[in-house]
């Protein structure tokens, strides 16, 4: 259960280089931003992360410049969403073939602002380059209260898990997309926003909060080693799971609770709340128009494992991680793979 | 003289999307990094800049990884460098193919790292993903207090001109690297370290600054356009370039100038300061330890000329830029037609 996963040890591999920087609140890799202290008397810490796209331009997954453009900016926003900020906007750096012509670059544009009046923020600055490929990166800022800070550590047994909405479309997406190309997804099955509001909202009062831009399971995967707690899932998949996902995945004969195994997830925010604080959420959240899905608790152990019934199966989420790690270039044998690993538990 | 850069035109049509931040102090382009008010209580703004790398490692002019990790970190450090910005560190994303190895990474990790601990700052955090190409962004943040914001606006008639440094390297290091790639040229040959201590010196004493990361002379074309004046350039070029740059151009017969109309710069600031300022900016330069070079002066009018002898050599600097947009991809082609515009004008 507890299995290294790859990408950790790339990542090791590099952090290891870097000091620690003295003004940096959260640990390595234990928050969706990094949160950094400004200044003693400033009552504000700043938060900021950066996300870059390439091969999911390159694989036609976010194949309209609108979309990879609206994508680059939530991925961002999303982070900033998980930490409770409030945003103060992005910056970019485009870089496109000339060949591709200036369309591109509009179409990337009007994603790009789109995203971030859905939001409610700005693009404060960028750059362009020419190059051979596509290549976006982006960096998001924003400002948290210090008292609040919210990361992806202190959550106990007992608490209890929950999701900002309905998940595993973003798994259905690039299922649709990637492994039956010639079969349009219309631009709106999947237009994802980030969620600040309810960011804002959990700050204060949630235990932890990290983002399913990686999937769900990814994210209870970290979340669980990060805080050396066991989930346990409940298995109401209609409660769960967005309409469509059970709907595309019962015309395929795929279990939905695979949609949340795949790599690439939506920008819902999943977080942890103690029993005492629960209440409380809840009605913030209500007076916010916004219900909370609760999906699971956690328990002392290790691991993530799914409640049917009277029975917990228990999940091996390293190895559905390593699978997205050498799968993800062969759509096909990624959702095989999946599949079988879903007969093998019985799921 | 004024002719349209075909670089702006790219950025206009991009920038024309976006909403003018309400908090951004400086206007668009009218800054080396992006000028952010966190709260109207707070003494100072944000600095905030993102650049990227990957055509300058695939073409091989950054072939070593640590290189490409020390030159991205740079290159965003310098531009918090231009608005005089004590840096808060860096984030960066690193994209790189499996095929590429761990070794990549490392090189990668540790060339950031060492350009963090020469400018005394920290990676505050990224982001590791796999692609065919080797892509890196980076962000850097900073603080600048409020009364002090330099910007590239503020340049009047009678101002002089200085640079941080003798200039003209890294365009010298771009022609051995790419026109003659069968000879090495040695890693110690040019490694830039981004003027940190020289932005917090000459803030609230200088007029305006840019770093000089697109050469030096696309430097003065972009000042002088945003602030509707006229540079005249000393010809005292033994003052002005590195002796490198000297001794290489002596032996291929290139005027030593040309390295300042190379796209690929260094990392010195071009900055102005008014006549009765520039005492006290000299003063405190030295006392920092540190010589500010003279290397011309603001007049009222457009352009950019170079003075020699009793003659003024007028530049068309809108030329020099293009001619860099178009011939980049083509080294030999590129250097070729900058010798021609140098014999057309007689330098």
């Amino acid at each position: 259960m507890m299995d290294e996963i790859l990408e950790n040890r790339r990542i090791a591999a590099v952090a290891g280089k870097f000091l620690r920087p003295p003004h940096r609140l959260n640990g390595l890799h234990e928050s969706d931003a990094e949160i950094i202290t400004l200044d003693p008397d400033f009552d504000r810490a700043l938060a900021i992360t950066t996300d870059a796209l390439s091969e999911e331009i390159a694989s036609g997954l976010y194949a309209e410049p609108f979309r990879a453009g609206w994508m680059l900016a939530m991925a961002n926003f999303s982070d900033l969403a998980a930490v409770g900020a409030d945003p103060l906007g992005l910056v970019v750096t485009i870089t496109y073939p000339p060949a591709a012509g200036e369309g591109i670059l509009e179409g990337l544009a009007e994603g790009i602002a789109a995203a971030c009046r859905r939001v409610g923020t700005y693009v404060l600055g960028g750059d362009t380059n020419q190059g051979e490929r596509i290549f976006l990166s982006g960096c998001a800022i924003g400002l948290v209260p210090k008292p609040v800070v919210l990361t992806r550590k202190g959550i106990l047994p007992g608490d209890r898990v929950y999701l900002s909405g309905e998940a595993g479309l973003g798994g259905v997406f690039a299922l649709l997309r990637l492994t039956e190309p010639a079969i349009p997804v219309p631009a709106s099955f999947y237009v994802p926003v980030a969620r600040m509001r309810e960011g804002r909202v959990i700050r204060g009062r949630a235990s932890a909060c990290m983002d399913t831009s990686d999937g769900v399971l990814h994210t209870l995967d970290t979340l669980m080693r990060l805080n050396g707690v066991r989930f346990i899932l409940d298995s109401d998949w209609p409660k769960i799971l967005h309409p469509e996902v059970l709907k595309v995945c019962r015309a395929r004969g795929i279990p939905p609770w695979l949609s949340l195994a795949s790599v690439h997830g939506e920008f819902e925010l999943c977080f942890t709340v103690a029993p005492q604080k629960e209440e409380a959420l809840l009605r913030a959240a209500n007076e916010a128009g916004w219900s909370p899905i609760r999906v699971g608790e956690v328990v002392s152990g290790a691991g993530v494992g799914i409640r049917t019934g009277e029975k917990v199966v228990d999940l091996d989420t390293a190895r559905i991680r390593n699978i997205a790690d050498s799968a993800a270039s062969d759509p096909l044998r990624y959702v095989a793979e999946l599949v079988g690993l879903a007969r093998e538990v019985g799921l």
